[in-house]
């Protein structure tokens, strides 16, 4: 793509309040709505509206009994909050987190086949291994699999869902009422696929879905996180902390991307941007203090154990932090552990330091500002090879109005996002090769 | 419950085009209409209008590739399609078929609970054990397991899924803004499930959902699934050819509720009722025979075939029928089977035959009528001690409108069903005690 058709894409991450872990106590957070469908059904509304890409569900298959005292958990099932917001919008993309480690690939290639149906045509998968331990003993495991196996397994899984995605060729319907003949049964084919973690004969027991195949999307950052993408996903979301940083993983998956025989253009990186908006740089900066005020140390520190697979309970939080394993030895979400590793490394640092300094939103791109500011930094990100567009997460869900009224027309304005939707589906609207 | 406030329930099954195989060729029938959701929406509101008690969603996870030729596959995924349907509609129940022999108890508790949520409290889950042997290879499998082995994993499954759904007490939320306490963690209960088919930790990853737990279904009437239901369900769908068959499954049902220590009106019988409605009775016999003329005895042979688990390609449909092995030894659909041994046993019949004479709609009642003439024999029935209602099934969609205008009405002349909804939850509009 020639840098001067080239156009941002931008995502909404559906929250509960906001992506700060202390949105649901600001003063601007109806407390009643943090469960209720209708606000999902609202913000998506209003993210359509403003010409959003896609809306996004995060997912986890676990949760930490003492967690539920910090903060809201979202709890809605991903297929079918977004099957429900599919029927009262029309454009807008429906991402959903589904892990491979914890489902069939028959029943996942099913429901998102039929979400892309419900919803014409705009359905996504993020596909994720799940790196939370404890999730393991909620389907019969003490452990998760090792990383690599994780992995490996995930690669298979992928390759069986697309083959059921296509076991109904797209003209396979024949509806001729006269001589009874349904469907043509040589375009619907069993897909005999036996691997080492599968076997699965098929066909899919769904017709073709309108993009012939959903969206591939992928979130994990490690070496085969990376890997997958670069062979299966169409966008990969990533947690960027600076712009080296960030421009350094945008050519690194460029590079995989183009290894793996694809264009590099097919592959979008999209890092997590959580953002507070202000009519004022002090005004925006004033909210993000606060939110800073409202969050609990002790909840941070619990997601912190999760995500590097370490026990805290023995520290306190003015401790030394501990020192941390080679990367490859750890069983947990190996680039945020290299992250952390990073700056524990560099020289002694509290427990408490680590999460204050180093770990806002689980170290994400973090801008408080105006909307201008807070386009400049989107622009300077998208312009040098650090980004193809955003993960948008509102630090909080007041901000959400905020970000699509004054952000998205700022870049609209400067020609970074457009003004309206290319088609119907999603693969049209981001401007991707149909499948056929 | 007094017979006086007895009243009749009423569930509405889903199709593309009607419950007769031959439906989708009827010159009544939109081709278009076939696979659109819209066209779901539609009746699912037409059917709350009328104020039905549910929609029903049966379900399998396997397709056989020559049967599509034959007529339509369902298709989408019933908690996609029921989440859907939930947004625009507010008072009828939602029931979606799920096997408890492919998928995992932690994802189905939460997938139904998130629809819970999603519907304001019409969620229903009818649990089957799936019984058509293929579908085991689209799960890692080469054949079924035993089918006292499915029930027996069912029955843990079950259990599984009501710790689950009960691991949230009702008021574990807190929300204090000023404390930073957002639910009590004491009321949230970790499962710690140890069985011989599951171990699962808990707690579920969503709060309680408004009907404290989703209605439970059931839909199998072999001796296993009749007691599975007096344990476990608030209502049975059941297949029944004659009243006489009718009454004597409904007093053993009632009794086996008796016997599982529960009251026998907390567990409702619902027989299919296949059903053609005319304006005149010679009308709806006209309809009945179109259909006939439409269906393809290949097809029904196809269905036939699985359910019995034979394979009947080696025979030609005037060969006699051959013999079936006894109840307990076949691995199939054991009250079908059982059915069909009865016919064949008492005197030489050829395949045809059976497939023609005793094998209309899998043998389920069925009515060609006017509005009086169908609401007769309902009535029979629910007086009788035959039915508690019905799983009503038009045999074509085009006659869903009349059996909503004409049948339902009636119905209500005569005080048998209704004519508002009585609350706002599932479990309120059928008159069940809330589960607190």
């Amino acid at each position: 793509m020639s840098e001067a058709n080239r156009r941002m894409i931008l995502n909404l991450v559906l929250s509960n309040a906001g992506s700060h872990r202390g949105a649901w106590r600001h003063p601007s957070t109806k407390l009643e709505d943090i469960h209720d469908l209708h606000h999902f059904l609202r913000l998506a509304r209003k993210a359509e509206a403003a010409r959003l890409d896609s809306l996004f569900i995060a997912d986890g298959l676990s949760i930490e009994v003492k967690a539920v005292q910090h903060g809201p958990i979202f709890g809605y099932e991903p297929l079918t909050l977004l099957s429900s917001i599919a029927t009262v919008t029309e454009r807008i993309g429906l991402i959903a987190t589904v892990s491979t480690s914890f489902t069939e690939p028959y029943n996942l290639a099913r429901g998102f086949a039929s979400l892309d149906h419900i919803s014409g045509g705009r359905a996504g998968w993020n596909m994720v291994t799940t790196g939370v331990d404890r999730t393991a003993a909620n389907f019969g495991l003490e452990h998760l699999p090792s990383h690599a196996e994780r992995y490996k397994k995930a690669r298979e899984f992928a390759e069986v869902v697309l083959k059921l995605w296509g076991s109904w060729e797209t003209d396979a319907l024949v509806q001729d009422r006269a001589s009874g003949v349904y469907a043509d049964a040589d375009k619907v084919h069993d897909i005999f696929h036996e691997g080492p973690y599968f076997s699965v004969r098929g066909a899919l027991n769904i017709m073709r879905s309108p993009q012939g195949r959903p969206l591939l999307v992928q979130a994990g950052s490690s070496e085969e996180g990376k890997d997958l993408a670069a062979e299966y996903a169409e966008l990969i979301f990533t947690i960027q902390r600076t712009f080296e940083e960030g421009q350094h993983f945008y050519a690194d998956i460029k590079a995989r991307t183009a290894k793996a025989g694809r264009s590099p253009d097919s592959l979008k990186v999209l890092p997590g941007l959580h953002v507070v908006v202000g009519a004022t740089e002090a005004e925006a900066q004033e909210k993000a203090r606060e939110l800073r005020g409202l969050g609990s140390i002790e909840r941070s520190l619990m997601s912190l154990s999760n995500m590097l697979g370490i026990d805290f309970s023995g520290y306190s939080l003015d401790d030394l932090f501990p020192k941390l394993p080679e990367p490859g030895e750890a069983n947990a979400y190996q680039s945020f552990h290299k992250m952390v590793k990073a700056v524990v490394d560099q020289r002694p640092v509290t427990i408490r330091e680590v999460l204050e300094k180093y770990w806002v939103g689980n170290g994400d791109l973090n801008i408080a500002g105006t909307a201008e500011q807070v386009a400049d930094v989107m622009e300077h990100w998208f312009r040098n090879g650090a980004a193809d567009g955003f993960n948008v997460m509102p630090q909080l869900n007041g901000d959400t109005d905020l970000f699509l009224d004054l952000v998205v027309p700022e870049l609209q304005r400067r020609g970074l996002f457009p003004e309206a939707y290319a088609g119907r589906t999603l693969r049209e609207n981001l401007g991707l090769e149909p499948v056929l």
